[in-house]
Parts: structure tokens; sequence; C-alpha cells
């Protein structure tokens, strides 16, 4: 087919038109990228592309200015129809919290999934890893996740908390369990650990392979302001309470557990971390493993420990009697992400704890303080504890 | 004190300071309300004044224009410091779904809970209902919501349901029990019923005054697109076979049920009150006892069934042979909000099916196509059940 002139020029528009800003037509977009899997409804934008950028999309035509907040702020690119638009630097696999800013007001993006954390309902993005299928849904044995009420006299009112429990649970009515107790992060809640954190289907994967012994885990709110919070003994005094005369006597009397602290563990992430740490290393008559994910106590940020962390100040006799340590936990593990601003303080404070005789188990992951570092802790966790 | 001139000037300009655009002070706006049940961290707005007149309070400087969309759209009113304010006329009690739109673009209010409805995550502001607390948690025994996965063949992936199983279950280890398979509405999940339907709790009140038989709910997803969707009996195939052969045998494998149609009731609201009436009643093999809760089958929607509807027609025999169906169906419950635009068809339509002498147990609810209705209709349909 020949073109004249007029029709040359009508080509050449119409190929401009269909030109989104970043220099794709709508086709190659789709035909180059995957929808994120967080995205609801069928939305093919936040869209991620083979190098792990990613192409976000929103319609505000009477918008003046919109950004995507991944941290990092993207300032998007306003096209026809009022249709915004941007892509990113490759980003980390794993999962993001992520915020549309419109106007300057920070906002969940309407494509995508919502999500607890900062503090409000925040989008999130799942970006895949190339060859992590420990937190994929597959053709094994499935426990269940359970929410339950309880009441607690720490903050006088009925509090949610969530429990998976195993595959076969239901139908071995005499076996006993042994029981994870594991803690969200600051500005998160309950919800924190079964969606984001996918316990359910990486406990379900673990078990499957044999990797891990079949265990409960309980999903508590951490979030008690008795006792002050912050990173002291002090400050999870209202937790310490909480945890050692609400929770595990509601869990020991509604599951069939193993009751004792040979089968307790108790770990978290980031503010559960430290939970984790004073409560778990106070508590060894009710816990002997103790899990401390990407925790800002030992130094890193502002608002934590600080590099001046000194664990026998602050657990006595962790550092001068670590054999009384040693004997009591079966597992104290360590764990952050190689990108977190914490990684160095953390991997200082496990060299002192190791030259005074503490026993340390610890690994570190590709990421920042970030969900993929923390499912990849709690598979590193699970597989090590109750053996 | 007696104020000099400029100190009458200063004190009147420091109060219009301090007044809100609707004429509150902070102080008097905190002392005259309550925060919404459905805020999050704390957040005293969207709160709640004595006439169940909502306020609502968005901080965006950079914005320029601010609306609250609650199905009507409030504009709001800028104030100081960028903050955008409101004051709704007085709203119906219980659970609304609504939306802050910034500069044309709608989105959940970062101040609220965000729930799946409308094809995306909402936000939903529930005012409470004087005298209604049946879905309040009380200090009763506590049956469980567990999630679990299974595969269908129907979509050939992995689901996410829900099962609420009543207290005491997990002792009484040779119990069996009746189940209720309910559905929930356009543009929701699976999640609808747990969360905005509060159905756990709705049950274990009910079951803790012996207003029900312990039964287990299982709450599964019905957007099934197989089969077209759609007001039909052809339209409901996918989700007929999905239910029958996935979800039923599923339920029956997993949990001590009571695996006769005696003992299955299946219900639903708007969409998955259609759902319900075409399966339920092509499915008496299955089911005994069918729910519809604000279904749009019956007419008063253009997408569905509208003033047409032929109940001979959509369930071949359920007039003419009306006596053989009331013989298979212990209950044929239909309900719908007063306020609802369907509920004139409903009674309609129920007239018919009464003068042709089948059995239908109804009710309605004050308030429209909302949520108030369905907690409603699952508490009266779950107390005249299995009985």
């Amino acid at each position: 087919m020949r073109l004249g002139k007029n029709g040359l020029i009508w080509l050449l528009l119409s190929l401009l038109l269909s030109m989104l800003p970043v220099g794709y037509t709508w086709a190659q977009l789709v035909e180059r990228s995957i929808p994120a899997p967080t995205n609801i409804n069928q939305n093919h934008c936040p869209c991620i592309l083979q190098d792990n950028s990613v192409f976000f999309r929103v319609t505000a035509p009477n918008a003046q200015k919109v950004q995507i907040d991944l941290g990092k702020k993207y300032d998007m690119v306003k096209g026809e129809n009022g249709v915004w638009t941007v892509q990113t630097e490759p980003i980390e696999p794993g999962f993001h919290y992520y915020f549309l800013v419109i106007d300057g007001v920070a906002v969940a993006d309407p494509a995508s999934q919502s999500f607890f954390g900062t503090g409000k309902m925040s989008s999130g993005i799942d970006i895949p890893e190339v060859g992590a299928d420990f937190y994929t849904v597959k053709d094994v044995p499935h426990g269940a996740v359970s929410s339950k009420y309880y009441y607690s006299n720490v903050t006088n009112s009925w509090r949610r908390l969530f429990v998976y429990t195993p595959p076969g649970y239901d139908q071995a009515r005499e076996t006993r369990y042994p029981v994870v107790y594991i803690q969200h992060g600051g500005g998160e809640d309950e919800t924190g650990w079964v969606v984001q954190g996918k316990t359910d289907i990486i406990l379900d994967n673990l078990i499957a392979e044999k990797q891990a012994v079949p265990m409960i885990v309980v999903i508590a709110n951490g979030n008690i302001r008795a006792g002050g919070g912050g990173y002291s003994s002090e400050g999870m005094a209202g937790f310490k309470k909480e945890m050692t005369q609400n929770i595990v006597p509601f869990i020991d009397k509604n599951y069939r557990t193993k009751a004792n602290a040979e089968n307790r563990a108790i770990c978290g992430l980031s503010m559960g971390g430290g939970q984790s740490f004073y409560v778990g290393l106070e508590s060894l008559d009710y816990f002997s493993a103790v899990g401390v994910f990407s925790s800002g106590i030992f130094g890193g940020i502002r608002s934590a420990g600080g590099a001046g962390f000194d664990a026998e100040k602050e657990i006595p006799g962790l550092l001068s009697r670590s054999g009384e340590f040693n004997e009591k936990l079966n597992l104290f593990y360590i764990s952050c992400g190689e990108g977190d601003e914490r990684v160095e303080f953390t991997k200082a404070a496990i060299a002192t704890m190791r030259e005074n005789g503490l026993k340390v188990e610890s690994n570190t992951f590709p990421g920042g303080h970030e969900w993929q570092v923390w499912r990849k802790s709690l598979h590193d966790f699970a597989s090590r504890v109750f053996k």
C-alpha cells in the first residue's frame, strides 16, 4: 500500500498519539510487562518490565502534579486524556509499600490492593523474584489461618489474633504441636504476617518439603502502648505482659500445643524483632527460641538503640553469663537485609555476642528494610527451629 | 478582666482562627462527635455527630477541589493550612462505602480502613445504630474464621475461601454441623462477609443466645466468569459448577459437616442473592434452604431482570409445581432494604410466588442497598435456618 502525503502525516500523527510518554505504545507495554500480582480488578498497571522497572499509570485529568512514592518519589508525566505515567528505575524483587501522591496528598493507588503498613492503608507492589517460589501457593497439603478474639487485661479490650495451624491439624486429633509467636513491625498490625508475609504459604511449603516440622504460628497485634513502648526492657513491659499472661495462655487453652518453653519460639521483624529480643530473652521460662529480624535495637536508626547498644546492659548476663543463655536457648537467630542501614550494626552486635561465647545463628538476605527479607527470615527461622 | 481594644481584636481574631469552616472549634467538634469505628491510627475524623451527620477532614494544601463521595458527593471547603472539611447530612446507621475525591481522582481516605468493594479498595464508614449490638464483639464463646486454599477446576487456579466454625468446634471432636454457604455482592470478594459483614460476630452472638443452632458458614469468592455471569440459569452455570463440584465437596472433606441437603443452606446478597436463587433452587439435591438478600433479579435495576421477572420461566415449576418445592425446601427466605430501589419489585415477586402456593419467608429492614441490611438479613436467616 502506498501512502499519500496526507496519509503519511496521518500515520505519523496517529503513531505519535498512540505513544505513551516513555516511548511505548500500549500494545508494546502490555507485551513487554506483566501486571503486578498485587493489582486488583485485572488492571494491567502497575506493571513490571523485564528489568524490574515498574510502569505506573493513573487517570487524573484535573490534577496539577502526580507522583509515585516508593521511598523515592517519581514525578509522573501527564499525557493524553489526563493519563499520567511514569517508569521507575529497576526495583528490588519482593514487596514494597508505595503511595500515589495527588497534588500533595499521599493515598493508596486504586489499581492496587491495600495493606496495613506505615500506620495506614498503603498500596503494595510485589515484584516476583526469579527462582524464589517458597511463598507461592503450590499443590501441597494446606494448613489454615484462623482469626480469633481474646480479651486482653492489658488493653482492656477484645483483640484479634491469627493462628496458622499446619496441614492435618484438624484430622490428627491427639497430636500436639510446637508454637512460634511472630510479631509485625512498627506501623503494621496482625494482618502483616498473614497478608504481606504469606506465613501460611511459606509454612505449607516448608512442611511439605520436610524442611520444617509441623508447627502452629500465632500472629498477634503487638501495638501495646502500656509500658510506653520504645526499645528497652521497661518499654516492652506491656507487650511482655500481654504475650506471657494473655496470648500464650489463650493459645495453650484453645489449641493442641506442646505447652512448654522447649516448644515455644518468639520472633519478629523490626519493632517485632526488638520485642522478641527483650521479651524472649527475659522470659526463657516461656521460650527456648528467639528470632530477631531487621531490628533497629543494635543501631543504625535514630529512633532506636543507636551505636551505643550494650547487650549486657539490655539483658543482664547475656554476655557475662552467656553459657546459661546457651543452655536455655535452643535457637537464637538474628537476620538483616544486606541493604538495610541496620546491617553493619547488627553484624557488630552479633560479633560481640559471639566473642563472649553466646551462640547466635545468623543470616543476611539481599534487600533493604522490606518484606522480602522478612519472608526469607521466616523461611530460614522456621527451617531451623524445634529441631 | 477588662480587655483593651487591641486585646478584644486579638481575642476575636483568635476565636475566628480556631473556628472550623462549619462553625465548630476543634475542641467543640471532638466533644460533640465520636470517631468512626472504621477509622485507623486513632484519627478523630471522620467523626459522627449526634444527628448521624459526619464530619470529614483532609489535609490537601495543593489540591484545587476535594470531595467526599458517599453516593452523594459533598464538596469540601478549604480552610486554614490547607485543611479541607465538610459536614454531611445525617446518614443512615450502618456501613457505607465512600471515596475521597482529590482533583477528580476517587481514592480511599487514608484516615479510614479500606475494604474491597465497588471493584476496588474503598473507604468505609460504619455508623453505630442505637440499640443494634448484634454485630458487636461480646463476652460470649467465640468461634473462628479460617482461610483455606482449594483448587478450582472451573477457574484452573488456587482460590481462597473463609470458613466460620462455631464455638466449641475444635473441642467437640465427634459433633457434625450444618453448613451455610454465603455469597458476597458484585464488586466484592470473599472478604466482604468476613470484614464488612461481621459474620463471625453475628453467629457467635446468635449461638450464645440460643437463637441459632451451631453451624459452619462458608464464605467463598463468587466472581466466576465461566458461564458468562449475568442473572440467568445459563449465566450462573460456572458458579453452580464451582459451588456443587468444588466448594461443597472440599468443605465436606475438610470439616465435620452434616453432609446432606437437609443440612445445607445457600444465601447471599445482591449478586450473591441471585446466585443463591438460581443455584439453590436448581440444586435441591444439595440445598434445602435458600436465602436471597437484596437481589436485583426481581427488578428495580437496569442491569438485572427488570419488571419482567417471571419466576416460572427462571426456575421451571417454581409456581406451577410449588408443592414439590415446598416439600424439598425447609426455608426459602427473601429480604430487602426498605429504601432499596429493588424493594417493591421484590415484594411483588414474593406476592406472586405466594399466590401460587410457594412458601416464602420474608423480611425488610430500614436502609438502602447496604451492609446494615445484609448484616440483619444474615442475622434473621441464621436464626430461622436448620430448625
